[in-house]
């Protein structure tokens, strides 16, 4: 037996910040003081930054789904009428939230590991001139690929409907430009680009989904938007945080400041396109077909006659580390590697190797570096002319 | 300048059990493990035994307040009729809650610092037989009652009606006999008696409230009850669960279930009667009258000519501590002492002596040691006879 170290290469949790790991200890705090306050105001202030709007942002001790609720409780009326983009597992948590909260739903549905194209989306707002509102992924993780909400922004911008995008993985993981491209509600949680555990979410609301909320019918309480997005800036929460992960929160925030934003979201795109080079140079096929792959975690096809569980499991048998599987009807069909957050380089030369080894144990050909050298080709193509500049 | 440590004293957050800190800190953590599982499915059957209930138990990523909208949008449709005990802050925002909810609510009020009389709940079903439900809470911790919730349930059990009990507070530190007394719904949180940060909020459900859910059409998605009973005990969560937090929580269980948790509720009543002796010893008024003093929080009114803000923040700037003013209207006129949870007799001690210094600061005559010696001397009441009898 060697020493193994349990690691975290999912798209949520993600591995946690150090610094955020020591905050989140404290123990002699409580949320209705000066310093907390400063705190609380502060994140809401760093996630103005992090996000890059100047909309409202609103904090919840949740999960992301929590947030994806308060859109759909805060905006809409029993019997509105919103399009869902659905090609994927939260795309369809969309049409059920929408459903339980009575809305009509039109599902634009696409097949796992395609992306929406904006084309279509033009065409169903067309169809259904009465549409109130959009529901869509950034970024789908249960099959890797992104959804063009830029171009989705822009025309959903001309209509009287609002746009929600679930940026629960896009965030701090793909450019977007809330304010540009008419985002009205943009949705992150704590434990993805924001390296902390589960128990954060969060959602910038613009005044156009502010105008909808005023006279839309459908109750919430725990999840109101305008409560949360007018006491946050004052340090305020309007029931109890989730004080430590905050503290956590803020520490990340302060180390995304330093990084920079966007640097955060090159550093994940560049590590998912090595990770693709790298799959497709091991004779492995991409999952994201027709469709925009997502920087935050690539999922890739278990070859012909492998359950993608194999290599699961493998991961942590032999490396005690945690890969995703495939989500629904997808389990045993995918795997997927995450890259938004806390990820470096380091941690991808060594995952590639792994696979190397797994696919090899599970009676595949393998050219052992094959997988590798695709990943360092791509760190000295981007990162190499800078160093070599710095010398 | 002397060394001071920072101390909670407030009735939540509650001061941190020091292994549940290290637990926190787990960073490698998936919650769709094995080892997730058992730690979850370990949490329900541990919340089983602290609760001291059969019934079924649902755990949210969400501060205290989630579990309470959990009820309200679970068990009620709009245009159901509930009477509402209301004495303190949470008796309003369980209020405020049923109107947001569009539930008919009928309100039974009574003046801070006084408990509902279970004569008074039962003349209110008399007068309204058509009523769905009662929400009320165990203890009203802005004023530092009790409601009798035992009677109560034996009330509302003959009746149609549901009882929802807010015991954020109770739980842990007064006597709650779920079944035997006909509790439909108790309602806990993390940072009170379960000694970890805010962020996990968790309720029983009696049979009878489920029959209620089935035909309830107000909407629900995150704080969905029965999706959460259900999936608990195979250690799942329908959505994305506040991890640390958890591994926080299953570590406190571990020691409640050592220590006993009839043992921890014994704990805090103790200190609470402690409290109140000790503030009646130095000539100072208990704000519960006509009331059932709560085993939570003990609240004591300013003296004549003082702020208790100037009490808070003597507490605070001379000693680090943390100790809670009042909430709302009882603003500046009442101070309070937390006993739920991570307390003992030292801190207490303490505690009391420097509330002699502050108030003989603030320009009363103090006999320094004679609210310590109240202390003391329940102290060696309770425990003197059990530690004599062990030499």
């Amino acid at each position: 037996m060697y020493v193994r170290k349990s690691r975290l290469l999912t798209p949520g949790p993600t591995p946690l910040l150090p610094s955020a790991v020591r905050a989140m200890g404290a123990a002699d705090l409580h949320h209705r003081t000066a310093e907390f306050r400063a705190a609380y105001s502060g994140v809401i202030a760093d996630l103005h930054y992090f996000m890059g709007t100047e909309n409202g942002i609103a904090l919840f001790a949740s999960s992301g789904s929590g947030a994806m609720e308060a859109a759909v409780s805060n905006l809409f009326s029993p019997g509105d009428k919103v399009i869902v983009c659905a090609a994927g597992k939260f795309g369809e948590r969309w049409v059920q939230m929408a459903q339980a909260f009575n809305l009509e739903t039109v599902v634009l549905a696409k097949p796992y590991g395609e992306s929406v194209l904006p084309a279509e989306l033009e065409a169903m707002l067309r169809q259904h001139p009465d549409v109130q509102g959009v529901l869509v992924q950034a970024t789908e993780s249960s099959t890797g690929i992104s959804h063009d909400v830029q171009s989705m922004g822009r025309m959903v911008a001309a209509t009287d409907a609002i746009l929600v995008v679930d940026a629960i993985t896009g965030l701090g993981s793909s450019i977007l430009e809330i304010d540009q491209w008419g985002l009205d509600v943009v949705i992150g949680g704590s434990q993805k680009s924001l390296m902390i555990p589960p128990g954060l979410a969060y959602c910038s609301v613009s005044e156009k989904a502010f105008r909808r909320a005023e006279i839309a019918t459908n109750p919430n309480f725990y999840f109101n938007l305008r409560k949360h997005v007018e006491a946050g800036p004052k340090g305020d929460s309007p029931w109890t945080p989730a004080s430590s992960l905050l503290l956590g929160m803020a520490e990340v925030l302060r180390y995304i400041r330093e990084l920079g934003r966007d640097q955060l979201i090159r550093n994940a795109q560049l590590l998912a396109r090595a990770t693709r080079e790298s799959a497709q140079a091991l004779g492995l096929e991409l999952f994201a077909r027709n469709a925009i792959p997502a920087g935050a975690v690539t999922a890739i096809l278990a070859p012909d006659g492998l359950d993608s569980g194999q290599i699961v499991r493998a991961y942590k048998d032999r490396f005690e580390a945690v890969i995703a599987n495939g989500q629904g009807s997808m389990k045993g069909q995918i795997f997927r590697f995450a890259h938004l957050g806390y990820f470096d380089f380091h941690d991808l030369f060594a995952t590639i190797a792994e696979l190397e080894i797994i696919l090899h144990e599970l009676g595949r050909n393998v050219d052992f570096g094959v997988g590798v050298q695709a990943a360092q080709a791509v760190y000295l193509d981007a990162l190499g002319a800078a160093n070599g500049g710095q010398r």
